[in-house]
């Protein structure tokens, strides 16, 4: 089965069936910096989340989590700038929030799914929300401004703007996904830590849309590691609308075969963008293992080789200390042979081998300099242990990783 | 029983029977900082090591690990600049070092402990040391200025000597013990990963030294993390000399208990002061949790806040954000409630409670700031679960680390 998916314009509102836009509330104080986002769709539609594994999580994260439980959403609200995390009436204002956008939209609190991003410890306040929430809701609009406005509006650190969408045809329906996230620091393995909110117009039984996102994060948000540390408060969600016209998917046939490779391509464009602009990034780095012992050692190996300090400080220097990859998947905690081991460098620049049988090789220290200072570059490590391969995926640690976190407060 | 460690100077060399010095020979090039160590006793020792849980190590730990196998050791040979590890000829030349030692000194080759530190991956030339050893040895000094001149050699991106010495009291005797040792940069909770050598007149078997060697290991090297990452070269090492006169130490007895109290104490001294010195810090933390539901949970909590990136730079910015650090308690792998978790922050400028029961107190930011401005800061983390502790030390990332690892090898 092969499937073209065609990249398209209009992220959140790509899909048939959904309104989105995003205000400055006023979260945040002294910029103008948009840090509210609504996403609300025509209907009820069918929806999955994925959570944080942090013990420690957000009352929005738990809120979402029960509301989502019946598998049926309606509408998501996103503030950003604070973390509602931590918080003595952190629940209470996370309900109180889906119940505001209740009282405007009509849809019941229950169907809203709603999510915070920021500083934790500091307690939410409504006012921001209730204040703009009518003229939010009158602004949302099912177009590429109206997705643009709402996926600004999630932003925290983030350089970029993260929005993505494909459109792919089946049974002579044009099906549309799209998606926008958040995310640059704090970015880790467990289960990719940000925000992230797909829509489709397919058709998807609430238990085939959880199966298929479970699937894609696997692959994708979760092999994402920026800094090695787990928010309280990320969440992936999706909400499908059914207005493509296509007949539901109900089990795993061809057409859920078609429908989870949109959603997995599509979420490793999101969660590549997050990679990409992890804080005070200067290139994107992707670990490919290959030749591992299981799919979970080649997973463990490429992610301890891309949540390396040393390995990312060495990228940043453009360094192909392959010493310190070679260290990284020694200590992973994956039972290996260090005499098997390859190691290699690439980029558009090209590749260039520098390690062989765990041992060093002699190559062009100019030729590798070139090759690891383009924007992108990938960490080869063949194991010689196996047929099982992973990819991790993160970014460099520049000084300016460190100047944004070392005042993220004020 | 209650035992007075008094602080004395001398390092390796305040234990009467070692004699020590270091020289430059020539493994660093364009460049006088000494690079080879070599630390002699005057006869046998009991000696105990313990060694990197990386799976990639180098050949210098392979060999001492074999050559301690039977507790005996003489001299300890120890370059810098190059770690002998990830080459084809490695064990050949770390056995080939201990076989130039035995040579010139006439201590059997399996009697020398052999160690490296610095670059991966590039092969240790024997040259250096063959020509250098006849003078080293000539140059060797049973005093506080062979002891100094050996700690500077063992030193790679360190920017302080770290070298301590205890003495105390028993059974009529004087019993003096003394270490050095090196590491700033890859420090992390398995094993400390660092260079330690120790030496002491105590009398002990070699099975007690492995005893007390192991338990001092834990509380101190083993709760350092400065980036996270596990070197492939660490290793500590004791030797005692008997020559105190006092008693052999056979078992768990008393006199156990005192010298297991030094080591620790001096243990404890080398690790603070790794931790201290880490790469690019500006200062020290400790994170102390207490109140834990295990010892083992203790450690992991304690250790996962340390090793945070994020908390490390809000460290370096002194900003008192505890959402980091209840986030770190959240993703450690402990099963914690986070509604019971107490955090507080204390410096010689005061302490302050910022977090209650999982969530926010208001406290004076100007305050906090006074606190976490000062060289040395304690995070303090209460769990209320039970009644185990355990201290981490680390410290903060800064700029300056990004710029020692962006380029270490050039």
């Amino acid at each position: 089965m092969s499937i073209e998916y065609k990249e398209i314009a209009g992220g959140v509102c790509a899909a048939a069936g959904f309104k989105a836009y995003g205000v400055h509330a006023g979260f945040r104080k002294n910029t103008t910096k948009l840090d509210l986002a609504m996403l609300v769709a025509d209907k009820p539609c069918t929806a999955a989340g994925t959570y944080t594994k942090n013990k420690v999580f957000a009352a929005p994260v738990g809120v979402t989590r029960s509301h989502l439980a019946d598998g049926i959403a309606q509408a998501v609200i996103c503030n950003s700038g604070n973390a509602n995390a931590c918080t003595p009436d952190g629940y209470e204002t996370a309900e109180a929030s889906c119940a505001a956008v209740s009282a405007v939209t009509g849809i019941p609190a229950e169907n809203v799914i709603v999510a915070s991003t920021g500083v934790i410890g500091v307690s939410l306040p409504l006012e921001p929300l209730t204040g703009a929430l009518p003229e939010l809701y009158g602004a949302l609009e099912a177009s590429a401004v109206g997705a643009d406005m709402a996926a600004q509006a999630i932003m925290t650190t983030d350089l970029k703007k993260k929005e993505f969408a494909l459109s792919y045809e089946w049974d002579g329906k044009v099906i549309h996904i799209g998606g926008m996230c958040k995310g640059s620091g704090m970015i880790h393995p467990n289960m990719g830590t940000m925000l992230g909110f797909i829509t489709t117009d397919a058709a998807v039984s609430s238990a085939m849309l959880d199966k298929a996102l479970h699937a894609a994060i696997e692959d994708s948000f979760n092999m994402v590691s920026v800094d090695g540390d787990t928010s309280t408060n990320d969440m992936v969600c999706v909400m499908a609308s059914g207005m493509s016209g296509a007949d539901e998917i109900l089990d795993e046939n061809d057409a859920y075969k078609a429908f989870a490779g949109a959603l997995n391509a599509l979420c490793m464009k999101m969660a590549s963008a997050i990679a990409a602009d992890g804080e005070g990034a200067t290139k994107f780095l992707r670990c490919e293992v290959t030749g591992a012992a299981s799919r979970e050692d080649a997973r463990v190996l490429a992610k301890s080789v891309i949540s390396s300090s040393l390995v990312k400080t060495a990228m940043f220097g453009a360094d192909a200390n392959w010493g310190r990859v070679i260290c990284a998947l020694g200590y992973s905690g994956v039972d290996i042979d260090m005499k098997t081991i390859d190691i290699s460098f690439s980029s558009e620049a090209g590749s260039i081998d520098v390690c062989k049988d765990g041992g060093t090789l002699l190559f062009d220290e100019d030729i590798a300099k070139k090759i690891l200072s383009c924007d992108s570059v990938m960490i080869h490590c063949n194991m010689h242990a196996g047929e099982f391969s992973a990819v991790a995926m993160g970014c460099d640690l520049s000084y300016e990783y460190v100047r944004i976190n070392g005042d993220y407060r004020s």
